[in-house]
């Protein structure tokens, strides 16, 4: 993938660690396993929980994880376990990788087991119905547990291909940035620090929308001036919505705002760009869909966002605009139009408030 | 360009405007041609001044701007003028679109014909030696004038033909604000408004700096996640050098700051892009240079803006790692790896102070 080979490079150089640090990742997805071969990496003994004892045996013995990371060999010194009390007790960091629908789940599953490990979410997303982030679950399950949020552009094979990459974790807790840190800070993985632990989730949570949108406008063959109008009115409407549940707006200057909403608008391949590229052209949702071959996160998100701003008085016209269009028939041209004639505006509001 | 004619569509339900503002172009470059054309269809009183009296002449018979626009047909109310006086005399706004070489010059000649009219700076740039924004000029040149700067994602050939574009007004004055609003906003071209002058003007001046980094990475073939850091990166270290001239720092969350940060750095064909390119794929500055046929304008803005970072004490690793590998000889891999081994930093250091 690089033409020139970071990795290598580095390896000529870097000192031994050894952080002593005992981590543990629930979750054997790409983004997870990743994220424990780079903590071996960085000399942390380090366990990787994977509820399936068969893969985990496999893991083990190929150091491969053959379903999410087929071409990349894992580091020997990780330990794959499928039973959850050996993977939690006695840790000192618990990073969940676990799909939002069953995030809550497998916590109330370590919760027995925790006494004072950290626990990070490294999950984008928001939990069905309940439109709670991963913050909030893990408050709600684990209410005494110190906690914290890690996100940004993280593509996890170009990740363990050795491509340079930066995430942010976000904590109340200086202790757990440091933690987290240590763990997984290095010089092709570089973590910065936020105490805005609501900023950063949404950052992920909400990304998807906009990457819908994009593709929408690319279906239109847009120049680069409208996607800029695009990219800095998403931007607009995710901080004016993150502000409203008690964010810093400044927050979505960084990695886990723009630097992941740029990613994933930049991926023209991604099922988000795609399912709102077909329905720039005119396509319904199930023919998106159908052509896909599967949903696009996306469009779950526009009706959760929908909802939950709709509910607290939020102005967000672009999620609601996409949520006319898919699921209200609206002609996407006319939505388009009808945004843009809205009148004079403040580019940043969080500056110079809008006129009224 | 585009699928869908986005212009006929509006036009078939615009409404006549009469504005009654009398708005002069000064300089006609392909954005100050576009941004006259575009008041006129406001209903402004427009005129465009250009130096050389044949070229006036021309566009005012053939409605055709041949060297900057020569596939577009102006709008036949805009009127040509190379008399400076008539220009400028008794007008509402003055809109500088003039080169930052010939900025104060220009300011100098009108100066005799200013009394109430905004003057307004459409250039984006850094004047050489001085190291003065546009508005710093106005604010020399013309010390008692309620002045403006607009700046935004904003390529005139997409803004001519029809493509949605957004801008920004920045002006201490909500009387400026308003007017140019007034002039120049329209559904297919949007003027969002602020009073941060400084850091608007910033995001423009800057940005190309980023675009030379942004193509030197693409030289190695680097994939989305580190794209991403490199665009926030560059953000914190505009951000940051603009708070230290009293710059707002949430401008860069918007059109002037990463709007036309995202548009230049996507702009493969971009000089700043390409000379980036080169110098990544091992080339000297000259060979660089000379393939290209002429300077990007990024160089420039690398050395002025170096040279004051130091001045002020302000942390700019990108550029100054710029500068070293363009003037310094220095290897751009080795560079890149010690920028890459710095340690635990914070995401937005406006909300997270950095650790000493």
């Amino acid at each position: 993938m690089s033409e020139l080979d970071f990795a290598s490079f580095l390896n000529n150089e870097t000192e031994v660690k050894n952080t002593g640090l005992r981590v543990t990742v629930l979750g054997g997805g790409s983004f997870g396993t990743a994220m424990a071969n780079t903590t071996v990496r960085n000399g942390c003994d380090t366990m990787i929980w994977i509820r399936d004892e068969a893969t985990a045996k496999e893991i083990n013995e190929t150091h491969i994880n053959k379903r999410y990371l087929p071409d990349f060999t894992l580091e020997k010194e990780l330990k794959a376990v499928s039973d959850i009390e050996v993977a939690v007790r006695d840790r000192d960091i618990i990073l969940v990788a676990i799909p939002s629908h069953s995030f809550r789940e497998v916590l109330r599953q370590i919760q027995p087991y925790i006494s004072s490990q950290a626990v990070v979410s490294l999950t984008k997303g928001i939990e069905a119905d309940t439109f709670s982030f991963m913050s909030d679950i893990i408050q709600e399950e684990l209410p005494e547990v110190p906690f914290g949020v890690l996100s940004g552009p993280n593509l996890a094979k170009e990740i363990v291909a050795g491509q340079p990459a930066g995430t942010v974790i976000a904590s109340d807790s200086e202790l757990v940035r440091n933690a987290v840190q240590h763990a997984l800070h290095s010089a092709l993985f570089r973590v910065f620090a936020s105490d805005d632990v609501n900023g950063v989730e949404l950052g992920g949570a909400l990304k998807n929308i906009y990457a819908v949108a994009m593709g929408m406008a690319a279906a239109f063959g847009v120049g680069e001036n409208t996607k800029s109008m695009i990219l800095t009115r998403a931007l607009a409407e995710m901080s004016r919505f993150a502000v409203e549940l008690g964010a810093n707006p400044l927050t979505f200057l960084g990695l886990s705002g723009v630097g992941d909403l740029f990613a994933t608008c930049n991926s023209p391949l991604s099922r988000n760009y795609q399912v709102g590229y077909s329905l720039g052209k005119g396509k319904t949702l199930e023919q998106a869909t159908t052509e896909l071959g599967q949903t696009a996160e996306g469009i779950n998100t526009i009706i959760q966002v929908r909802t939950r701003s709709e509910a607290l008085g939020v102005y967000m016209p672009i999620t609601c605009a996409l949520y006319e269009i898919i699921f209200k028939g609206a002609p996407v041209n006319s939505i388009a139009f009808s945004m843009m004639k809205n009148g004079h505006r403040s580019d940043v509001e969080f500056i110079l408030p809008h006129q009224q």
